[in-house]
């Protein structure tokens, strides 16, 4: 039996000889640590070979890789039957099981979005703001990869084609950890990436699936700062909780997503409506939707009766202040812990304020810094706002569900961060570099 | 006695009544955690009021810190000299002693470096890449303070002082903790501070002197994820190692400065001979000084025997690989440990290279991702060196000396990062700000 320098079956420590055993799920025995480390050794050296990739390479390597994943649909199915099967007989949620499908019209939209990818600029060797000094060298930015890029996710499998897909773009190379419950789709994107990097001549090891569902090869991966520059954890917050705790690597992550709009008393009640509805019921499990609802008390009576007709349509369960239970019927008295809450459900929490700084105040003691929407049409109102909120993506009258790497022109997006470090909302191709000075002279010295 | 909120006394545990007691360094009582938090809180508050100074307002405060400091430089000698007195009681070394004297001339620059702060632009709210997407959102990025900063810092009380005028004109709030060798000057120049913020109408509490020498505040504020945004270390490498390890806020850092000069077989040798003596003995203890010499192997001869001579006059100390030591009489064998050292000494290691493939595989080994220099006449040579070489700054044809700041146009700077997530190489206003997305609708909402 051939082994490649992956095989986790290498790194068992017991390892009897040559008995052909291929990997199994008897991790148990494996030395997760050197596996990891060698997944790391190798990771580094392809991405010094990846940042230098050309442009053409490198989109040849997405588009050649859209063309698999649609001739190789019967045998991505197969491999995403025997997970849907495995999650069945753990008993997994319907919405779980759902989310790990891979359709006929997901594996398009996979391919797709890597098509998509390919379309956008290279952001590698972008050279800025070059200028001449004093002492006559020139001084500039140019963009470069970060190096290697570890992607922690859970079930959705098309993650494994997303990242792999931004990350080639960018110059980077990847180790991608998806959920175990994905184990068999994900090793078979993987061999798919594997014969495309091989077919373009780039390394192999530039995109790395790591190949085993122990949690020891999570903690490796957060900890290998010699070989990864960034951890890139996408799902619930339990896991982005787990690894921002664990990581001694800095980590692009967002833990919440409590979205507020804010109708100002100078609001358009049409636009306050539509806007409303929309950030709230357009989609209820997502990160951008509307999860508090500020309205200013001068258009409280008049906004609050429409919007709550509207909501009883969509079956919105709301929860008001004492203010808001004056006007409305039928609303649930909100707690405190109301206006921490991200419901990701047709939930929604109501409070009048009294002034515009009133609902800043509200927005920075309770919100997440993702995403805040005013609705209003006083100029000075709108620039206070935009100015003064710290979110991520700070919307004047748009619905806050336009937060998005798509609707941003960012093309595909690796995340969205409500950190404030390195990149902020939605991050694309570009919060996956950085900038280095270059310094071009002709013999210059510093006197 | 009337305290203010920061005054330290309150924190003691066992604080006896009305005693008169002032500040002493009978750290044992206090709680520093309780301290810490209160000072943290104090900040993030202030940074909501500093994030929204005008211009105006944030230059005046920085002219008028610069006159304060020229007409109270008596009050801060006298300060000064009880840090020089305990400092020459605790036996500390003349470098040291030197490095924490306040002189006229120190203190004129220090007034000097806040007027340049004052000339720079302000990079708050600045907006970039707005653009109208095919939804009809209007797109773009405002650039905005980080929120809270937290310096960490040794000896030099001017630091105190440039970091507090970096931070004010970024818009932030900043906690100052410098060493305990400077707690006098330290909190003569805070008082400055606080007076100047008064006068001109900003919070007294968007800069604080933390007012303890005590380490267990130090690590509060290494964890304070609540109220800091990042954390910039400033010293020697203990300290920031210490800094990275104990943080649990993102950290804006350098570790090392070992910097190489690699002089091609294209190389014009008079520009290298001044590249190379510039980059070495310009300064020895500087981060951005040359600590490695590669020369390819076609112009060895010629050019190593012109560099001895001129290190010879400099008295500085050769350690050379076998080839180098065939060419060059009165050189020290290279170990592999050379390779890696800093040295911040008259001390250099010398490599012969066959290639530039070879010098850029040494410079990606053993290098520290600060500063690295090729000089060459070869224009594929020069392309290749600076696209590959993956370090905060690459030069062709320049000293590695111009690694800063003040050198690159940015102004003062807080720190040389040699890090690759947010800023890389010297951090001016720019590093300590971020960029967030604002979106204008006009009533849009998503499909």
């Amino acid at each position: 039996m051939v082994m490649c320098g992956n095989h986790l079956s290498m790194y068992r420590s017991n390892w009897p000889a040559d008995n052909g055993m291929t990997m199994t799920t008897n991790n148990d025995q494996m030395n997760f640590h050197a596996y990891m480390q060698d997944l790391g050794q190798q990771a580094a050296q392809a991405a010094r070979k990846v940042c230098m990739a050309s442009t053409a390479t490198k989109n040849a390597a997405l588009n050649e890789l859209a063309q698999r994943i649609m001739d190789n649909q019967r045998g991505l199915s197969k491999s995403n039957q025997q997970d849907l099967q495995a999650g069945q007989q753990k008993g997994l949620a319907a919405a779980l099981l759902d989310r790990l499908e891979l359709t006929p019209a997901r594996m398009q939209a996979m391919a797709e979005g890597l098509q998509q990818i390919a379309a956008l600029p290279d952001p590698v060797g972008e050279i800025a703001n070059m200028a001449t000094r004093p002492s006559g060298i020139q001084v500039g930015q140019m963009r470069v990869p970060l190096g290697v890029i570890g992607i922690i996710y859970e079930s959705r499998p098309n993650v494994t084609v997303d990242a792999a897909g931004l990350c080639l773009k960018s110059g980077n190379a990847v180790i991608l950890r998806g959920g175990s419950e994905a184990i068999h789709s994900n090793r078979a994107l993987g061999e798919l990436i594997k014969q495309t990097l091989k077919q373009v001549g780039l390394p192999e090891t530039a995109v790395q699936v790591v190949n085993t569902t122990d949690r020891d090869a999570v903690h490796e991966l957060l900890t290998m700062n010699n070989y990864v520059s960034v951890i890139v954890p996408r799902g619930g917050k339990g896991l982005i909780e787990r690894v921002s705790t664990d990581a001694t690597i800095p980590v692009i992550k967002h833990l919440d997503g409590n979205c507020h709009v804010y109708i100002d008393r100078d609001a358009d009640s049409d636009k306050a409506v539509a806007i409303a509805v929309n950030a709230k019921t357009h989609r209820y499990g997502v990160c951008n939707a509307m999860e508090t609802l500020l309205v200013h008390n001068d258009i409280a009576h008049n906004i609050l009766p429409r919007l709550a007709t509207e909501y009883a349509h969509h079956a919105v369960e709301l929860r008001g202040c004492e203010k808001v239970q004056t006007i409305l019927q039928a609303v649930t008295p909100a707690s405190e812990q109301d206006w921490y809450e991200e419901y990701l459900a047709p939930v929604l929490a109501i409070k009048v304020v009294a002034s515009t700084t009133e609902a800043i105040d509200h927005i920075e003691t309770f919100g997440s810094h993702h995403t805040d929407v005013i609705v209003t049409e006083n100029f000075s109102t709108a620039q206070h706002f935009m100015r003064e909120v710290d979110s991520s993506s700070v919307m004047i009258n748009a619905s806050s569900r336009f937060a998005d790497g798509f609707e941003y022109g960012l093309g595909a997006e690796i995340g969205i961060s409500t950190d404030k470090i390195h990149a902020r909302g939605p991050v694309g191709l570009e919060g996956l570099t950085s900038q280095k000075f270059i310094v071009i002279g002709d013999g210059n010295i510093r006197d």
